[in-house]
């Protein structure tokens, strides 16, 4: 089948876009409120934009906008690796709550200090990218309308890796499994890896 | 282990960023060049940045810029999903060839025309988004310095959908089997999905 979004109907039974780029990381971001509140979510339009030395990371955020208001207004975000181990808590984190409520306190889930940015990272979570907000940019249509969506730019200032998921100087994949989002209501868990070298 | 990426070293064997974002979705984009040749190349710094009605997609360039420079000359992209069946074709076109070189030739991969724009999308990837292209950001650190990366956005123009993998109007991922990136060379590639509802 085929259809333009913006002007076409599709036959499905359900909308199909988010099960057609897959499968996303979770950035589940900590942020905090400028009463002081620690603000903790998931974002699945989340990536990656830059690696290595200087790496930033972005997240788009549509509809809720509390991740996106406290990094603005604080200048500071931290991104926590979702794992099979926290999926549970992780899910707690995506109810649409009230931004009086903190959702780590409210599903229990221990926070520990950062090291370079006052939002705290998640102390189960093997991997935290705590981060320092560079800038928001609109998503705009072809039309000139903006639409729902910004994405929020971080560069990444402090980098912890529990020393528990590296073995012999590389990170180990299988130790941490990660979770990363599906279309729908689903998910997955990466278990297990191949390896593809370079043609050149 | 903690270390500022910009100013400190990790005592790791190999860098670790890019094993910390993870699974990355696979943005295998295609671009026709001004002479008409047609490009074909995969990004993990990839991503939706908006969905359902007006779904948009970012991808993330550094070094090789092919696909940037087509994209933002042409105003056309479109993205096609990388599958485990395809995995070797797709790693293919990640040879950092010449502007003059098609990669979809040299690795012997079927195209076939897009619906609303030139380039044309990988016949046997059953999901391809063909796009506009909207618009680069340049990746600026907070000392101002443009790093090497770019996000360039596109608005989803037209969908395909492969017929075959849709079940009672919905996507069946595991007709689909998507690879996405992980760290080093190592892949995974989506089996199976657990489902968690959405917590109020």
């Amino acid at each position: 089948m085929e259809y333009d979004p913006r002007s076409e109907r599709h036959n499905l039974a359900r909308d199909p876009v988010t099960s057609l780029v897959v499968p996303r990381p979770i950035g589940w971001i900590t942020t905090i409120t400028q009463a002081g509140l620690v603000n903790l979510a998931p974002y699945s339009f989340f990536n990656l934009v830059a690696g290595h030395k200087n790496p930033f990371v972005m997240f788009s955020s549509s509809g809720r906008k509390h991740s996106q208001h406290n990094a603005e207004a604080s200048g500071e975000f931290v991104f926590n690796l979702a794992t099979f181990d926290l999926r549970v808590e992780m899910n707690e984190t995506s109810a649409m709550v009230d931004e009086t409520i903190s959702e780590p306190e409210k599903a229990g889930i221990a926070m520990v200090p950062s090291r370079m940015v006052k939002p705290p990272r998640v102390a189960l979570s093997p991997i935290a990218l705590e981060c320092k907000y560079i800038q928001t940019i609109s998503v705009v249509g072809s039309n000139g309308n903006k639409t729902a969506n910004s994405i929020v730019i971080g560069e990444v200032v402090n980098i912890h890796i529990d020393d528990s998921v590296i073995v012999d100087g590389m990170i180990d994949i299988r130790r941490i499994r990660p979770i990363a989002r599906l279309g729908y209501m689903d998910y997955c868990v990466v278990d297990d890896v191949f390896t593809m070298l370079r043609p050149d």
